[in-house]
């Protein structure tokens, strides 16, 4: 039944070898990667406005201005730079890898940390947005805002178990409703003010100027506005999801995108400058701008149904983005090798179960409000922008022989990594108190816990390695480990059919009973002479109401002392039902008491095998 | 490591022989038990207003004091109706024991689903209105409120799975301080008006009268007073806890119960009438009147404080309460039989933790907020009220000819049956659409849920159970269940032990490999000759990745089918490593696999053993 709600929810198995049939093309990779930078759009600009207007009142718009010019040149830095790294790593550039190869194992770690960091938030914030702005139009809803987020997360997250290409056909158009709305506006807005005439009123509620500016709010409000570039790394990221020629069709994606942000966000920006639209708690500078250019007629909500969609969907780029660089890692080993496996419909499942409940978390947390998460943004991918393109920077470097263009090439990148260590540097400072310290904490830790992970591996391997010259004899046949201890709790079908079991395996059979309830212990001691069992039964109390201790000290007791280096042999009569939730009524004590056997180590050697002998209970008629 | 953090949060193991040190007397017993009860004080009387003053504006005071009145009325007779089911059901008589005594098993589930859906809401209620109490104070706080409600649910969790006589310890001073403060507060507050002759000002902000009180607001506002009520039942429930003679110190403790909240809503409710306090978001009908009498001073403070607490622990009763009814009902095999078991402090550990989860779970649902959860609260209490007593009217009619008296005991649990029968269909009625009708729905699908888990046990006993007069045969160990396959990934030192251990019990191997990457398998292959191992390599091809079913699919081949009746074994390979953290990055496939083959059952028969060999890795030094 569970396995028919799955296939339901998340399509038929898909087989190895259609994994090559699962890759997309331009436009539908311009849909799927761009949405979360394209719908940064909807909130990069007010949140320049939210630093600015408080503090300078009017003047902000023209600052803000400049403000957007700077992170529209840091964008084509970035483009120009990436462009690079994709041509030099067309199986998958992130920066993970650039900084790995180039620059050693802890920096491409770090940059691994960092986007994994602002992956996750970028579902968070993206889906909270999204909510808020369905919200905002139906404020009945507010007190559901927390689950609205989690109905969309889900339905995000099945979307993407279906596998790559069906996610892609299902989230391709509303990136193109959204660029289309949004490019009308911007349009028939500039029209309506230079060619009709229209001018726009100085609004009431514009505060007062209360200070001068100074560089640290012009820093903070580009350190806010920055938000709008989180999206560009996923190009790069997503490489191999692309039909061949991928490299190339990656870079015609990278491209168009960053004119696209250029225009919508330039648009926007200078629309507001125009408009004078004012940051409020109840309404986003995008929707008052909207009323302004189109009144409250149909194209208004238009921008308002596109914007909550895309903004939804932005979180998608996180979810192409973040299992497959999850699965990458894994491969190098530094994550838990369950990421790098592709489920039934070949997505990375584990990585998108994985990111939906990080997300999860972190809407539960801050109670789907956007403000509470964005100081913690963006930190992260610029740490990542930074090692990337210092990486390529020392790549260029090293094939200085073979390349005589290396110099331009180190020259571009070393711009980039320049400038966006800057932008790190600002954006660190700026936001540090309110939030980017929890990420700037959290980075480190993260990458501790792959180093771990890595040496725990490690030493797997090694312990596992076979000698090549010398096959490990089998001893255990020599003497035979003939010792069986049965479990029995009470005298019952299922112990009897593991005593039976036993019994063929073995002559040297125990049978073990841990007392807690002395009646019980009265009964059992009775019947197990009236059926005349031929074997032992061994009865230890127990005061603490402890089943594995006792177990474990009769183990390790005089009487087997002479057997060690032996194995053990524990049989667990194990009852199963035919219905799955009904063993959610047993079966915990005996999983619990089996793991303990499995992991008890006398003298580094684990000696304890278990055997389950199942009994299959017949179902009765209801009574 | 997490054995001693167990030990340093809940102490150390209790024997099972120290279960009656572990007993309370009546002092400790009131504190314990009372102050769910107690605390209702702080809003029921300001739920009354609620509904009250917005309707009939100053004539609001009047008709309180008559809805207390009759709450009060109530009260006395539930106390001498549960007074007579002590003494009957010494060793606990709750409504679940006495309605299923009497009336049946169905009404004895409804009582006890009732009962149970009301332990929970009491302790989300009133840690979300204690932790109300702490933010009206410090309005910072108020943004992390649902982390303080958690805290404080950890916090009483941890001190109940401490066990029943620590647990009172830690909490039997807030209720005696609350006690005081209310009492310093009524006295004086009387006096202060009576005979210092002080004249409270009407508030300017009084509501005017919109409307005639109505029937249906009266009632309604009785029906918002019963939450006073909720407490009592905890008293008949936790005999057992009580010291000898355990029947007697309980009917002492819920008569001092009901005389202190006689006193204290008697006493809150006629101070709110002669101070005509009015309620309001941001202040507590308690805090207001407070004001009034004492100015904000030492001793405002204190009843603040002793509020906040009291609340808090409030939710403690339906700590002793709950579990106890869990591990009643589970005796008779309705719920999970892993409630019935005490930890190694002797505590419910299982009751304690689910009921902390479920609680917790309201909380976060509804995110600390008291008001949404009060429309919930008090149907449950009301209707195992009402099953208790004709329970009791039954037994005594039942009793009838050995007991002349029995018609005056039935009548006082008929009259408390009628009542409270009647409080039912009055809160049921009046807030039905704002919430009753979620318990309503939950309470029979908890009663169906229990029915089906006492099917599942007969089942499970019935299946199990040894027929005396024919012992089974010993079937196995006539064929000898010889035919193993040992699970191969790769070849490494945990599949040598395994092949090892399997080859001196049985003639019969094979190894079988699912191949999923080609290449391994290839070199799989290739090494299995170069060792030399000597039996024989099954490789199955697994295009949708899958690892259990292409292993069913071999034991269900006919290769196989000649050897149907027997039982195969499978033998799996497991590494284990020392630390525990380290298991989280394996074993969570071999478990899936395990039991996948435990439940996979042939012709109602199920035939596939499955034995796990242990193998520990060393630990390396970090490189």
């Amino acid at each position: 039944m569970f396995d028919k709600l799955r296939q339901f929810l998340i399509g038929k198995p898909l087989k190895s070898e259609q994994l090559h049939g699962e890759k997309i093309n331009v436009p539908f990779g311009l849909s799927i990667l761009s949405s979360d930078a394209i719908s940064s759009v909807a909130y990069a600009s007010e949140e320049i406005l939210w630093v600015l207007v408080p503090v300078i009142g009017i003047a902000a718009y023209k600052f803000m201005f400049y403000d957007a010019l700077a992170i529209i040149g840091l964008l084509f830095i970035l483009v120009f730079s990436y462009r690079q790294t994709i041509t030099s790593y067309p199986s998958g550039g992130g920066a993970y890898i650039v900084a790995k190869d180039n620059l050693g194992v802890i920096p491409g770690l770090v940059a691994g940390a960092s986007l994994s960091v602002d992956y996750i938030l970028t579902v968070a914030v993206s889906i909270s947005a999204g909510t808020a702005a369905i919200t905002s139009a139906f404020p009945s809803l507010l007190n559901h805002r927390v689950t609205i987020a989690l109905i969309f997360l889900v339905l995000l997250m099945v979307g993407n178990l279906r596998g790559v290409s069906e996610s892609t056909k299902l989230f391709a158009f509303p990136p193109y409703l959204f660029i289309f709305a949004m490019l009308s506006m911007i349009v028939y807005g500039i029209y309506k003010v230079k060619v009709l005439g229209y001018v726009p009123q100085v609004p009431s509620n514009l505060p007062q100027q209360v200070s001068d500016l100074t560089m640290f709010i012009f820093l903070r409000a580009f350190a806010a506005g920055c938000t709008a570039l989180t999206g560009v790394e996923a190009v790069s990221n997503g490489i191999p999801n692309f039909k061949e020629p991928a490299a190339k069709n990656a870079i015609r994606v990278l491209f168009l995108l960053a004119a696209i942000i250029f225009i919508m966000f330039g648009g926007i920006s200078y629309l507001a400058t125009l408009y004078h639209a004012v940051p409020s708690i109840d309404k986003t500078v995008v929707s008052e701008i909207a009323v302004e250019v189109f009144g409250t007629g149909f194209m208004y909500y238009l921008i308002q149904a596109a914007t909550a969609i895309i903004l939804v969907l932005a979180a998608n780029t996180a979810f192409s983005g973040l299992p497959l660089l999850l699965a990458v890692i894994a491969r190098d080993g530094y994550t838990p090798r369950q990421l790098k496996q592709r489920g039934q419909r070949l997505s990375f499942s584990n990585g998108i179960i994985f990111l939906s409940s990080a997300a999860a978390l972190l809407i539960i947390i801050f109670r789907g409000e956007t403000h509470y998460l964005i100081p913690l943004y963006a930190v992260g991918v610029f740490i990542s922008f930074t090692l990337s393109q210092s990486g390529m920077v020392v790549k260029w470097f090293k094939q200085r022989h073979s390349d005589n263009k290396w110099f331009l090439k180190a020259g571009v990148n070393g711009f980039g990594a320049i400038i966006t260590f800057i932008t790190v540097i600002i954006i660190g400072l700026t936001k540090f108190l309110s939030g980017a310290w929890i990420v700037l904490i959290l980075i480190p830790t993260l990458v501790y816990l792959m180093m771990k992970v890595k040496v725990h591996y490690q030493n797997v391997t090694k312990g596992l390695k076979l000698d090549p010259d010398k096959v490990p004899d089998l001893i255990l046949s020599k003497h035979g480990p003939r010792h069986f201890i049965v479990l029995v709790e009470s005298l019952n079908k299922a112990v009897f059919k593991s005593i039976d079991y036993a019994k063929c395996l073995s002559d040297d059979i125990v049978a073990f009973h841990v007392s807690i309830d002395e009646e019980e212990t009265e009964k059992l001691k009775k019947r197990w002479e009236e059926y005349n069992i031929g074997i032992p039964l061994v009865i230890k109390e127990s005061p603490y109401r402890e089943l594995i201790k006792p177990l474990l000290d009769y183990i390790e007791s005089d009487e087997h002392s002479s057997k060690w280096g032996e194995m053990i042999t524990v049989v667990m009569p194990q009852f199963v039902v035919k219905k799955t939730w009904e063993n959610a009524l047993h079966n915990q004590t005996s999983m619990l008491i089996r793991t303990k056997l499995l992991n008890h180590n006398v003298e580094d050697y684990a000696n304890i095998t278990v055997i389950s002998v199942p009994y299959l209970i017949e179902e009765f008629e209801e009574e």
